[in-house]
């Protein structure tokens, strides 16, 4: 096996784009494909500000990283769920980062505003884990980029994670979900930020095999909570399809997103304009889901959160 | 396990409807689904002469015989392929129908019109087989429909064959196919049948359940041309969902065609009103497939079918 590009002996195989490739031409060829898809998908102006919301794992890094490489300046935005044995160490592999890249970082954590942790934040609200995580992480990322000035909201979301949430979207044809995914999700001046997905054509192992030939020390294991049976099931059926049919994944989102194309550009938020009467972000009714989750702790409504670096 | 109407001892589990029924009832069962499923769905109005589309296998033959049962007295068209071993065995079992049914059964023998079975016709035409099989059969049943005064062309295509099908078409988002899927396939008249499907809600196994209990003798062998990998693969990752998920593959197939019905009834064949400069029927170019066909076999246009019953 043989690089494409130099002839050296290849580190990796892309069945996906019938090639092979050493080291150092693969991360070229990564960079390559990320910065073609911030500016094929237009998803960065020249007047924005990215902020980069990091987990500690091997996708947020690895874009935070590469992203500040590819002349992208950005700083980073993390949500400390306060998960015992897990939230510490994911922070301290992005304090590291943040060392490395010389940016800032916004810390929010779950514990000091409520007092608990996420799993005993979901049960007092009565709701999954995952869903109040969402709830507190889409509320706290946008309001630091309101507050704070920034323009776009990056996040690592990749090729697998796409498809798999695709697939079930199709699976069951759940219109509320369906035809409202996209590269870019639009904002709203000074109340929604814009949101992007750099990482959406490139897929977890290219993303993985980057991060380790970067050197990039990240958190390896999975939230202990993010157990979705459903998307891990979807992952594997799409990996088992993309092995006998390489490029099938790709050609799965790419298709979708052409689709959503014809059917004119359906935006994310038919929030009709309605914002919280506490908090004045948007909302689908007179209280934001964020507002009433703290209301149910007694904390107020003050959002505080640490700056590192 | 009971039997959820009668309380004897049941013999099929139905986990998609969270049921379990014994022979008698699952019987009445499947027979009302279908006899609903028609009526709902409009597959035949009360003018219609409707004829069956057999190929001696358990859908084709359980559908001929449920529906002569339900009242809607039904003949049959086979198209036998000339596969050696295989189809004058299928012919058998449709004969030993016909006489049950005492209905008519039209036939087509490739090897009569063309002097050659199904693999050698492919071969001379440069095709797949299954793809010249398409051709033909969709040629001579409509045209014998056409020719007979049969207004509906009744196919057994089940639950399993809908949502495999479907699958491929949402996975590769293949526009040409995508939308175009549909219960009821509308004709025009005096050039195209109208296509339905009145076994599209119901499984291969509930099929299969059906026929052993009815004691209809089909051919069991698959077409041995009809190994199409990608097919079953998606059949089996289908059936891996539906049985963590019971119900999916019904979800997947209604939903989707909820989402036809509000993209507003697309229907087949934007031929524009083309017909066939050689035989008259529909065609896309000048001349249809199946005219291009046979004058690679210089055998004329005529089009002779034996009938038996």
């Amino acid at each position: 096996m043989k690089c494409r590009v130099c002839g050296k002996p290849a580190n990796i195989n892309l069945r996906s784009y019938k090639t092979s490739l050493c080291e150092d031409d693969f991360i070229a060829f990564l960079e390559k494909r990320v910065s073609t898809t911030i500016k094929k998908y237009r998803l960065i102006d020249e007047t924005d500000t990215p902020i980069v919301a990091v987990s500690g794992g091997k996708d947020s890094l690895s874009l935070w990283y590469m992203m500040n490489g590819l002349g992208y300046a950005s700083d980073g935005i993390y949500v400390d769920l306060g998960i015992e044995g897990y939230s510490g160490r994911s922070l301290e592999k992005i304090r590291q980062m943040a060392d490395i890249l010389q940016r800032k970082v916004y810390i929010f954590h779950v514990r000091n505003a409520l007092q608990e942790g996420i799993d005993s934040v979901a049960k007092v609200i009565r709701r999954p884990t995952c869903s109040a995580c969402g709830t507190i992480k889409r509320y706290i990322m946008n309001r630091i980029c309101i507050d704070k000035g920034y323009t776009v909201l990056v996040t690592g979301h990749n090729l697998d994670d796409e498809a798999s949430a695709l697939f079930g979207n199709v699976l069951y044809w759940k219109k509320e979900y369906l035809w409202k995914k996209n590269v870019v999700l639009e904002g709203k001046e000074d109340h929604l930020v814009k949101k992007i997905k750099p990482f959406f054509l490139c897929s977890e192992r290219e993303i993985a095999a980057y991060a380790i030939m970067k050197g990039i020390d990240y958190i390896y294991e999975e939230c202990p909570f993010s157990k979705d049976a459903k998307t891990l099931v979807y992952k594997g059926i799409l990996n088992r399809i993309e092995e006998s049919s390489p490029g099938t994944k790709i050609m799965f989102v790419k298709g979708y997103l052409n689709v959503v194309k014809e059917k004119g550009d359906e935006k994310e938020g038919d929030r009709e304009g309605r914002y919280c009467l506490q908090c004045g972000y948007p909302t689908f009714s007179d209280k934001c889901s964020f507002c009433r989750l703290l209301d149910k702790f007694g904390t107020g409504c003050s959002v505080e959160f640490d700056q590192y670096g």
